[in-house]
């Protein structure tokens, strides 16, 4: 089959055990089909695979019209935050553990990947969250999130107190150990945890999922994603605010963390066939009964 | 002021106390805007008020433009779902007790509903879920509901089975004592008891709530609400199906229970600064610490 | 090995397919270690394994002095409600699918059933509920349930509105689609569908868990087992309750259901090195992840 | 009235607004009963109420007879467990806002407290914590706990792993935010938000609750208290133990958090006619409907 794909990144979680090898037969697979391969740089230099050209995760951006991610939802999150703003498609390929987003086994890369190079896919919108930190009006922090924003209270501190407006409209102060704003994506990571709801993937929305709420009525809700959502920390010690995998620590009262819908969605390629609802089953264990 | 609307219905909980004074006062009050009333007909043969033209629910869909319900929000959903496909919106008057959608008391009526009727009001579109039972392939059942369309297990049955698709997949089989599929509007109704999350109105969704879920992981999921929900008895006994109030029993093996977004929107109309969030705020306690 | 039991009752879920010859092996295995047995009558008439004594469920009471009892939980349950009076140990042999009081595989029958009838095992004994129906303060229905006593609304009736005493003193009215009261046994049943907690068999106590409650603080609460529960049925129409798996169907206002604690106990025996947490790990998968 | 108890000491949140003239007020009450007074150390310090005896809290542990503690739950937490192994009972009275354990208002104290003080009351006794942290097998911390001990992830790290022990048997691994063992007493506290059930105080045992668990299925569970409850830290950062108020941070991996029942009870006397059930039916706003 022929790649409609002219430039293939090749991205892997390489602390993972033999992803040298893993890699380099995904990389010839993928060379086989008439597409040019470069390594990413990171990826390349701890794996000791440098017989392809290396580019940065910017460079993968610029210059890759996809990227095939190598190892779990974490190392898919990352890369898909990176390369969003360029419109690169990715598709995922899991080590043996399937993941939500990674959804190519590894044992499959041959019957599967070719197809899909081949155009033979289908394709997913992811929508992603864009976070602020503003201390006295001035933003001090700011970053992506595909999976979720959460505000946290300090781990030897009591409760923080959160005053949450949508929109510019009050919507009510909270006290809890902390607050979680997530897409779609996230909600069947950390907010599903805490009893967040599962939104679909086509839903144009965000949850807001309370950790541990004093008030018992104060249940996850579900927001219209072009609203913007303003917590403000009005209590407790210690906070601090997290996008996906980056902390920003001691937050202070009056600082405010902004959540907004980013103008850059993340695209997903699957293998035709591929079902949400069959990856939902599979990762819940809905077919298992009492406790599944 | 000179009220926006020509013809107003008025329609009542009649087996309210006091009902038959509180509606003529309010009957009188919107004549002197400068509109015509017209009581709805079993409100006005319950509570005797007789003394204006009288519609059935239909005649108040085809003929006036502005219906004023006073009651509850039980009131307020039966009359929308008459009146929805006419386009007719509705103003809600509540008898102490505020309401999710009959946000006026009854004491703020004239202060309220005149610069409503004026013209300067908030307007508010709800989704309405429009079901299907069929047999065999033919349908022998359908109705609206503007809250929910909820499946039951028989009281004295074990659980039921249900096999449910989305827009044609396979979603899952769940076990469970009932499954309900709630709009915004519902979210806060019966879904919320039952675990679900509070669905903003602007959600384009719908929330599926599993009661008692045999598998603890089957939690609630929201869905776009431009998919199909159907949802098949596949275990169980007397397994029943109910549209807000309206309940068909004795579903059988085979029978599917099928849920669509209606054509039609019901249109609320509430007073300028009215707030969503002012109302969640009030009606699930969430100034009042533990509990609350 | 010499039997410690003189006397042992086979029991079976006849319904299962190749139940005879499970049967049969295991009644000679029993024969082999010098005990007598006898087949429950339902057990012997249904599979057609008519060559032993046959005893009714009351004479297996009576006469033995070992229940072994072959199938799932359901059947456990059923043969324990019937023998605890008399106090006969009941050992529960599971076929393929582990359950919470079943814990032998029939495949292991051999190497585990001749050590615990040698004396070789782990005594576990269990509190069951008692419960009655009074109406205008006659009994007019009473069961044992080792599970739960579950009030349940009508299939197509709204919610019920239950009135909750405890040793007399007032608890609180909730509104609800049902309020189950479960033992330990129990608690990892209906109970823990509808939100409830697990309770350690040791634990002198019942759950009591609202199922779908109108207010949302109306959270599981575990009361003291030697404190009497009484449920007044205070509104809602087509009220039933459970017992275990025998219903009371059309309960009236002011009927009310009293629950207290039995007299008796069930004895479970178990293989040597038995583990409660190791049966809660397989039975709700905590090892398996997200959704486990 | 003549009081039953000979002298009495006086405890008050002393951060409080108008604490010195409340406090004065009732320590002449207590005078007029015929009891000596003694105010503790602190509470005199800070309000300059310095007209009576003081004693430090190991002073009124050791020479009073009864404690009567001004202030809300907190306070009132701090003070039992202090003099808990001295087996002084307490009274709790609250200002304005009821608690869980101080349960006379202070407008209602001349009312109430004369007739608890000469011996008309009701007297109850809670359960207590006694933690420790092991690490290399020696004891490196120690302290009592009224509600709960809860070990915590860092606030910017990602999950800790828990491995649980039962009286040394091995009960499971959990990944979670965190774990929260309570008593009865701290059912109602943070194990409630976090989603346990209330434990009612004649309850002999704890609920475990684990905060966010990685797997659905690891819910809240309850124990005899007669087990040791043993949590081992084996993964995550920053990993901190809390017992009610007191922390321990820097947990390492290996170390121990230790818990088991303390040989010493709390005492509480409430006025006659108490009832738990009425304090939970008011700090749940159970009658106030949805939300509620």
């Amino acid at each position: 089959m022929k790649s409609r794909f002219r430039h293939v990144a090749l991205i892997g979680k390489y602390q993972a055990q033999g992803m040298r090898g893993v890699l380099e037969d995904i990389a010839q697979f993928i060379c086989r089909q008439g597409a040019e391969v470069s390594v990413e740089h990171d990826t390349a230099m701890n794996t000791g695979l440098t017989g392809h050209p290396m580019l940065d995760v910017d460079g993968v951006g610029r210059e890759c019209d996809l990227a095939v991610v190598v190892g779990g939802d974490g190392t898919m999150l990352h890369i898909a935050r990176e390369v969003a703003r360029h419109g690169v498609p990715l598709v995922g390929i899991n080590q043996g553990r399937l993941g939500f987003i990674t959804d190519i086994p590894v044992g499959e890369v041959r019957e599967v990947l070719g197809p899909v190079m081949a155009g033979d896919f289908e394709e997913e919108r992811r929508s992603m969250l864009e976070g602020q930190v503003l201390r006295d009006g001035r933003v001090i922090f700011e970053a992506f999130a595909l999976n979720d924003v959460v505000v946290n209270r300090g781990a030897t501190a009591g409760m923080v107190e959160l005053r949450i407006e949508v929109a510019g409209d009050f919507m009510a102060n909270i006290r809890c150990d902390g607050l979680i704003v997530a897409s779609p994506t996230g909600s069947t990571a950390y907010a599903l945890s805490a009893g967040g709801p599962i939104l679909h993937p086509d839903i144009a929305g965000w949850v807001l999922v309370p950790i541990a709420p004093h008030t018992l009525s104060n249940r996850p809700i579900v927001l219209p994603d072009d609203s913007e959502v303003a917590v403000e920390i009005v209590g407790g010690r210690d906070t601090s605010v997290n996008f996906d995998m980056q902390s920003l620590a001691s937050l202070i009262h009056g600082d405010v963390v902004r959540v907004r819908r980013s103008a850059h969605r993340v695209r997903f390629l699957h293998p035709r066939g591929w079902s949400y609802y069959a990856t939902l089953r599979k990762k819940l264990h809905w077919n298992e009964g009492l406790g599944g």
